[in-house]
């Protein structure tokens, strides 16, 4: 069923035939970044094949009109369209008259690698021309993780006969959306230089007005030779060449080293951009590739120190958390706080905007277990300095008294995504919001931050649920009507369980947050009410909600009901699927997807993951095998989940099989739709069913607590993490686990029952 | 709360001053048009205030792209925009130098007269020029309702002081939709020609390449003598001059007399285009401005002898229906099976499509009664027409076997709206398309369309009823999910009543129709099980829905349900909402509205009308009492379903009350929203209201039937139905009913429970 198109190898991906019609996956499946840029694997040549254009430069957007007929009061004004950036890749190759073109020559090898370890996108490849010249190329590429805005090329031809070769290595302005409406363009270009050293084109956003400086400083060397000849300078408007014209005879080699750079207004003073932007390329110049390429390598190394996880005994496994966490790494490094993580990150433009829901309930544990404390506060920080838009929101929608909704989607904490039954409904991301802060808390211990910033968000959040909850005389119950739960496949529903438990869930934790802080903080605290006009009478409702709220479930089946109505649908198995109507997403019309029973993502099964501590076992057995057999894990956000809570209940093989789900999503495209982009945010979820999941890794009462399993498939699992200024080195086997504390003080963890302790730089050894 | 703007009158509509802020509103009121095409009351001269500029051609439409980020499998590829078509009113003035503009210039006096009586709209204004020159202006405009492709404009200017006039008598094709998404232009200018005579141009619309010829001749009178002069021709592209410049004495008249025509591909073949549009107006050359005014005016006579409502006693009642039956036969004539009545005929952009379910719940009974068998027979023809359109449409949601989904917007049987809450789920429509046949047949007594047309289009919708009803093994009971009802303030709800009794009745009137047919038309019967290879087990399954269908009632209430889950809302009432808020619509946002208890039109009440005979009276006063108090009437469905009910429950207040607002919707702009367009397809509702409200006209055992009241608002109110053959004329006070039989044969009638023979060509006065 899943068509394998690359090869498993432990630290690559690696492509070794060219096939144009999985070329836009490839695109996606090889893209690289550095947190702040990034950009899909496009061809530095020209390629007259269908392609998906993408390079991208966090926290740049442009807000897309929603305003059509059937806009309603309180829709978004604008959807943010992630935008497809100037592109500075592109190098031109004429051979005797004849384009180098894969889509038109005859390929007799191709081989593209992606180097995770270090950080490389690679090719080496051989055509021959139509006048019988079989031309070899070698290329390599990478955004340098060190300095943030450069990047450099290195793209070699050896011709087998003597040949005329003109090289055109140019960057580009004239870039479009491929999701344009009416093929719009959403770049001014303000200005064009070049001179033989560099070429800067500046350009500007539509509405937007993101400033972008893209230059480029091109050489070519023959052989061994260094700078064989200077560029012929041509431009048009948007669009500047350095253009070669050499004459190379059989078996030499020529090569074009390429330095770019992109310094964008975020970042610097519109008036110095360009200037700003030539001093990068002149550091590239002085420093040379290859010292560029070194020190990049060498913060990749480093990178992998701190979040490596090692799998022995099945390299698909290995491969596939590797290229998770590389993606992930690729996409957030946490050091701005202005930006976050999209569901493509730097990989397509799908989904527009830059923060989900995703960040909390998916990456931040990944981000708080393998980088440093502050990465993880400035994920939450994001959310706090947006709350006043948070609360602008909700008034937007008749909520009121410093209620707050945040986003499903924003940029710059404004909503703006465009689908009512999305925007206004699915609101249980207020409830992820919430539970980021308990988790944080819960993972650092850092309870100073619940009364410098936590709590006041608690307060509007909770003030929101307040609100939005209503009392049913009919059944004497609080209830929460019209939303949508996370499962998507359904719509405006009534009492979405999850949702309703993640709002009691945020009352309860914020009244007894506020109880807390009153003894350890109460002068704070004080100040605090004063500013949010809060009445301690709100505790009281909040409390009450809380004791009388509507909880559907199933006497039948003895399980929560995802939804009220839901056991009213046909009851079908995701086994009755037909294989070939799956994903369904992509075979049913919306209408029979709305109503069949069929779920999208975990919904009940995200909630028992996140409240676990509140079910048994068996209820939590009973849940899983009644939704996992009706889910159909269309969201990349699903499989993950499901592996974690199958873990959980020692379901050993399914939480093997949503593992290889979740973190070969994109590799082995199980959703038919990785040519759309990569699944970024999702790849958090790899980790968590390896960490989380197998290795059952929780906080229980401030202390780190394991309770390991392995798929009969591995030989054994490696990871560290960060926790509370320890380090720790964690190693499951079938037989044992070992746990090596590589910091200066001893620690204790609990390994199911028993209390361990891992003195300072010792590993101890627990047999399972 | 109403502020009137427009004189009370009987026969017109008068504005006896100009308010800017009021104008767009006057720009929908005054609409003219005459089947095939019309238009808003823009000036014919500059204005440079606010206008929404509007001319639009019967079936002429766009298809504006509607696969956006969120298109999901089975939306509509296309919204069908209703367009702006080329302009033929404009003819600037210019006095001295000095632009004529209402917006600029000092108004002395001004009045806006619409005779709907002879269909002319007329404008007398004075205003005083910057030099001192007083202008009279008096204006009058129509579109034939005899010669469907012309018009006419007579437009006389008296200047005080001797003057020199410059009058630019044009058309114009550079037009534009208000609605457009990115000032996109819509249509091609394919050629422009012009001399002394006339001027045509010839415009395309992009994309579904309507070909329209938008022709002119311009003649200019001073006072009594005959064209003055010839003008001078003009033109840029798509824009066609005739300019007079002319000296004009003190106390001297000069008049521009204007013909139009428009000819569209719909009726013609493109290259005679031009050909038919410059005989069309020598033609009215030959006639004359008066000549083709009085055979306009006779037609509009005639039109009232068929169709007029008298109202003796209150004038704002008058002349609210005679305001509505004017749009309705300013919209359709009914000769035309490919046209349709669009939600705002030819009054404004807004809804696009030109068919909504309006044409078959609230527009077939008008013309049913008011216009020949055959205008009803059209509307039933056009979807009969367009049934393969609607098994398709039902085939891209999944559904098979002939199974026929009706659009709930069309120009030409595709769906073309783009709300899947409406598109997939608002599916009554099926519902009411099927009734409507019944309805005809109830009328008509045309049995034969049964066999022809009906029952073919009753089994697709049945098949349809039977796949999307399912069976709810929670509710051993057969269900509807995901519906939304009549009612657009709740969306995707379970087992709306509504939709479920339409959807049970289809089916059993199907399975009646059909046993009926086997004794009546077995061979014919024969003939078509074959083609539509219908199964008679499909009747069993049919009616076991029947006879096992859910529906949701509330027991404490002793009421009707509109769907599940309604009384988990928090049940406030329209009277608890403070005036301010209103309409709500306008003043709090979807989310609020959705989950508030409040409804925006008939839904548990528009069952009780049509089928009314299922319940006891008691059942009937209790709902409208309940629904009535949680109902704001923001569709301009609403009031009038609610009036006739409120009339068969003796509540005659509330059915006044309601008819008031039905009737006058537009006039009083109860909703706020008239400046976008007027509610044409609503103003039938009006007409329900007086004769299936008031005079409680039904059909009972192929018998007219009449209960009778009045308002006591009202000395008296009479109206004419056709029905089978025969003409009936009804004059109803508080003491007695007349009936007048203008036709050759006698009628039997019944009057509540008495039988009445009224004799041919004599008069019955019933005591009541």
């Amino acid at each position: 069923m899943i068509k394998k198109i690359y090869k498993a190898h432990e630290w690559q991906i690696i492509e070794e035939s060219f096939d144009a019609s999985v070329h836009e996956m490839s695109e996606s499946i090889f893209s690289i970044g550095n947190g702040q840029m990034g950009q899909r694997a496009n061809f530095e040549e020209h390629y007259s094949g269908h392609s998906l254009q993408g390079n991208y430069i966090g926290g740049v957007y442009y807000p897309d009109k929603t305003r059509v007929g059937w806009w309603k009061n309180g829709y978004p004004e604008y959807f943010a369209k992630v935008l497809n950036a100037p592109s500075w890749i592109g190098i031109d190759i004429t051979v005797d008259g004849e384009q180098l073109d894969l889509a038109k020559n005859k390929i007799l090898s191709f081989t593209r690698t992606l180097d995770m370890q270090r950080g490389i996108l690679q090719r080496s490849f051989s055509v021959e021309l139509l006048n019988g010249t079989v031309l070899t190329i070698d290329t390599e590429r990478f955004i340098s993780l060190v300095r943030t805005e450069m990047a450099a090329i290195k793209y070699s031809i050896k011709p087998s006969k003597k040949s005329f070769i003109e090289v055109s290595s140019f960057v580009d302005s004239n870039v479009k959306n491929t999701d344009a409406n009416y093929d719009e363009v959403f770049w001014n270009t303000l200005s064009n230089e070049i001179d033989d050293t560099d070429g800067v084109i500046l350009a500007e956003t539509k509405k937007t007005f993101f400033t972008i400086a893209t230059g480029m400083s091109s050489e070519i060397h023959l052989d061994s030779v260094n700078q064989l000849l200077n560029p012929i300078s041509k431009q048009k408007n948007g669009y500047l060449c350095h253009f070669f014209p050499v004459n190379v005879d059989q078996s030499q080699t020529i090569t074009v080293i390429k330095y770019a750079s992109v310094t964008s207004s975020l970042n610097h003073e519109k008036g110095l951009l360009v200037k700003r932007c030539k001093e990068n390329l002149a550091s590239c110049r002085i420093l040379g590739y290859n010292a560029l390429k070194e020190e990049h390598v060498a913060a990749w190394l480093s990178k992998w120190d701190e979040s490596d996880i090692k799998i022995e005994g099945d390299v698909e496994a290995q491969q596939g958390i590797r290229f998770n966490i590389f993606q992930l790494n690729q996409t957030y490094s946490g050091n701005d706080t202005r930006l976050n993580i999209g569901p493509k990150g730097f990989t397509g433009e799908k989904y527009g905007g830059s923060t989900y829901w995703d960040t909390e309930a998916f990456c931040l544990p990944f981000y708080m277990s393998t980088a440093h404390q502050d990465v993880a506060k400035n994920l939450l920080l994001y959310r706090y300095k947006q709350l006043g838009k948070a609360i602008e929101n909700a008034q937007k929608l008749g909520f009121a008294d410093g209620a707050a909704l945040y986003p499903m989607v924003t940029m710059n904490g404004e909503e703006c995504h465009n689908e009512w039954e999305i925007t206004f409904e699915e609101i249980h991301r207020n409830g992820a919001i919430a539970f980021a802060i308990f988790d944080y808390v819960r993972y650092t211990g850092d309870e100073d931050y619940l009364i410098n910033y936590g709590l006041e968000v608690l307060i509007a959040i909770s003030r929101f649920w307040k609100q939005r909850i209503t009392f049913s005389e009919a059944k004497k119950k609080y209830v929460m009507l019209g939303v949508t739960g996370p499962n998507e496949y359904e719509n405006n529903v009534n009492n979405n369980w999850y949702t309703n438990k993640l709002a009691c869930w945020t009352l309860q934790y914020t009244y007894e947050t506020f109880a807390m802080l009153k003894q350890t903080s109460a002068q704070k605290l004080d100040k605090l009410t004063q500013k949010l006009s809060f009445n301690e009478n709100e505790l009281a409702d909040w409390k009450s909600i809380v004791t009388n709220m509507y909880f559907p479930f199933n006497e039948e089946f003895g399980i929560i009901l995802q939804q009220e109505g839901y056991m009213d649908k046909e009851q079908i198995l995701v086994s009755d699927i037909p294989v070939n109507q799956r994903p369904i997403n992509q075979h049913w019309s919306w209408d029979r997807i709305l109503r069949s029973c069929f779920i999208k993502q975990a919904d009940v099964v995200q909630g028992l993951y996140c409240l676990e501590d509140q079910f048994d076992t068996s209820t939590i057995e009973k849940n899983f095998a009644f939704y996992e057999a009706r889910t159909v894990h269309e969201s990349s956000l699903s499989p993950c989940i499901h592996s974690v809570v199958a873990s959980k209940i020692k379901n050993i093989d399914k939480a093997y099989e949503l593992y290889l789900r979740t973190a070969r999503l994109d590799l082995d495209d199980y959703n038919h739709e990785a040519r759309e982009g990569l699944h970024i945010t999702s790849m958090s979820g790899s980790w968590l069913a390896i960490v989380k999941g197998f290795a059952g890794m929780r906080i229980k009462s401030d202390l780190l607590y394991f309770d390991p399993i392995i798929p009969k498939q591995w030989k054994s699992y490696s990871f560290r993490i960060l926790f509370r200024n320890h380090v720790l080195q964690v190693k499951v086997n079938a037989m044992q686990t070992e746990f090596l504390n590589e910091s200066g003080t001893d620690l204790t963890i609990k390994l199911k029952e028993r209390f361990v302790l891992v003195p300072a730089h010792q590993s101890v050894i627990e047999i399972l």
